[in-house]
């Protein structure tokens, strides 16, 4: 096979992407720093232990594994940042107060979950430990929101879930860990009939609640129709009332606030309200673009079990869905020794303009960069050069 | 062993130098785009054909293996992005004239090569395709001392070597390739008597040229020694002249142009100049941050061989070597629902200020960030609030 093939869902990001990118990842880590995020950079490799610890299967799944030469041990190649933030708020920052924190870089998959994916996504983040209130949950939704609009998307829609309703109605009644698994994968793909088979045997109160679940969906008045249809309970009405007020309080003119209390993504991850934003899409489907939730116990290995709420999105993903930016145009110039023309040059490039030089014998190949403008001899003053509109 | 343990030669990196990391990553990307260099950025991971093409076996030491589910074919996590970018450039671009690359990215190796180095170097880099000439050497040399100026280094060293010396001074015997090897290593050890063991038997010229080379390092009167000691040929004369104009074309006020013909880092890589830059670091000490060269072979598996010239640095390795950036104070807020505050928040957020929200029962907490001022009601508009020094 050639040398020049890529794996499989493995793509080079070429020049006008990449630029955008950039641009994009300069301005969510500025967003998040204006919120008081504070950037870390966590390792692309580290012990498989550390980073599998508490996350659930999926991950170990999707994650590449090494040696270590040096020690023998194995490795893993991350696959999701979070949980190597948790280890860095447990143990090396060690603060007893809040600490937020924002994060940047690849992350690597062995497969995908979506026929179009990455196994590369550049993952961006941001969380927030040490605080259990609401106030945190709401200010991550607010953040991912601003990263959103300041990236250029507009009509965002939030999707509000909370894992703890489904906890709610199965906790009258001792079931083995098969039988929820079971529960759960016929709620999240929403399939009735199977959710019918599988509860009945179970008293009526929970066989009526897990039947209502699925149709439990749509804007935020789903919270109300829920109290009246399922079952009472305090850690029901406690997570219904987390929702109605993060529900109130993050709809915008631009936001779309929609509730799924069927939906049970990230469960073995999150411990508490879960989210998803989308936007419409180049071509009016509704993208995933950022997701996240609280997930509490995710430090609980590193041996510091704080609150943490947070959320991430893949940039690659997300410069799909906005639209390109305009290249800014440069300034070409021959190329040349003369003192003149390299401090012209030198002092254009201080000011911020890009000055391409045209190597020998490539004066007349059209340049990568737009260039709307040249550095030619100023006819007015002997040795010094001027830019000139092409 | 606990979870938080991190293999040995890799760190976290906390937020007060990720954020000046960060600070360098975006002069370093700003100031190569100022002449008129693309970002590329290519993946973590992809065939292990692709990445060791053409390197020699060094960098296939330095590369961990993975196995791709998906294929069964073997893959590598990148050692090092120069030969990914040969790739885009050979097949992706496909641009007959001058392309002008740039990327930062992770890479990631087995093993170190010295006692306190990362196994996991942040690099950037820059590469000229398509331009056989010394103009792409020098605006190279350039570029990487313009990169290093911008991240706050001052006094500069340029080292200067070119791998056709040793090449020229060999030419005229045919040696079996142990041997060859075995003279590259008494050259790099500067290791006299063993080459002196080596050269038995060989041609006077070639064994007093081989002799000589030991001693041809210092400033850069040293190419003139060579050519009065040096068994004059085409080949070395032309090498000798090439490093003769880069060195007088990149010597400056700041920059300490030296030279040693006996230098063969990179040798399997490296067609004709090689370079490193150093600077002084902290302690005095003399630190290598950046190196390059031409390597006019490296897109040949690719199925396209362009003259190529290029460097590379290591941003966490520079981060190092520079004076730390103080942190941009920022602004404490209480935390409030209150629309006059949200939007005075909003407004200092969109200016480039960090404010940041003391979450309820977090208010005395010393905070990561410097916050010196603090956002408190106007006392002269209810309803108003203002900054008010700390």
């Amino acid at each position: 096979m050639s040398a020049w093939v890529l794996p499989d869902h493995i793509a080079d990001v070429l020049p006008s992407e990449a630029r955008h990118i950039e641009e994009l990842r300069r301005g969510l880590l500025d967003t998040a720093r204006g919120y008081g995020y504070e950037l870390v950079m966590p390792p692309m490799v580290e012990h498989l232990d550390s980073l599998l610890t508490g996350t659930g299967e999926a991950l170990d799944l999707m994650t590449f594994k090494l040696v270590d030469q040096l020690s023998g041990r194995s490795l893993g190649l991350r696959a999701d940042s979070t949980p190597q933030v948790a280890r860095i708020d447990a143990h090396l920052l060690n603060r007893r107060g809040v600490a937020r924190l924002s994060y940047c870089g690849p992350v690597v998959h062995t497969r995908v979950d979506r026929p179009l994916a990455s196994r590369e996504p550049l993952q961006f983040g941001a969380e927030i430990y040490g605080h259990a209130g609401l106030e945190a949950d709401l200010e991550v939704l607010e953040l991912a929101q601003a990263c959103l609009r300041h990236a250029g998307v507009r009509r965002l829609q939030l999707d509000l879930a909370d894992v703890r309703v489904i906890d709610a109605v199965l906790s009258p009644v001792p079931l083995p860990a098969d039988t929820v698994r079971a529960i759960h994968v016929a709620l999240a793909g929403k399939d009735v009939p199977g959710l019918s088979e599988l509860t009945k045997g179970l008293p009526d109160a929970v066989c009526n609640d897990l039947m209502s679940l699925p149709g439990l969906f749509g804007d935020a008045s789903v919270i109300s129709r829920a109290r009246s249809l399922l079952t009472p309970s305090a850690a029901l009405t406690l997570a219904l009332d987390d929702l109605q007020w993060l529900a109130d309080h993050a709809a915008g003119d631009d936001v779309v606030v929609s509730v799924d209390l069927a939906d049970l993504r990230g469960y073995a991850y999150y411990t508490g309200m879960r989210f998803a934003v989308f936007a419409q899409g180049p071509q009016g489907a509704a993208m995933e673009l950022a997701r996240g939730g609280r997930y509490d116990e995710v430090g609980a290995v590193f041996g510091r079990k704080r609150p943490a709420v947070g959320f991430s999105l893949d940039l690659k993903e997300l410069v799909g869905a906005v639209e390109p930016r305009p290249l800014v145009a440069a300034i070409r110039s021959p190329w040349g020794m003369e003192p003149g023309l390299r401090e012209t040059v030198a002092e254009l490039r201080a000011q911020g303009h890009t000055v391409v030089c045209a190597l020998p014998g490539h004066d007349h190949e059209v340049n990568e960069f737009h260039c709307d403008r040249e550095l030619v001899p100023d006819p007015a003053r002997a040795g010094a050069w001027t830019v000139k509109s092409l």
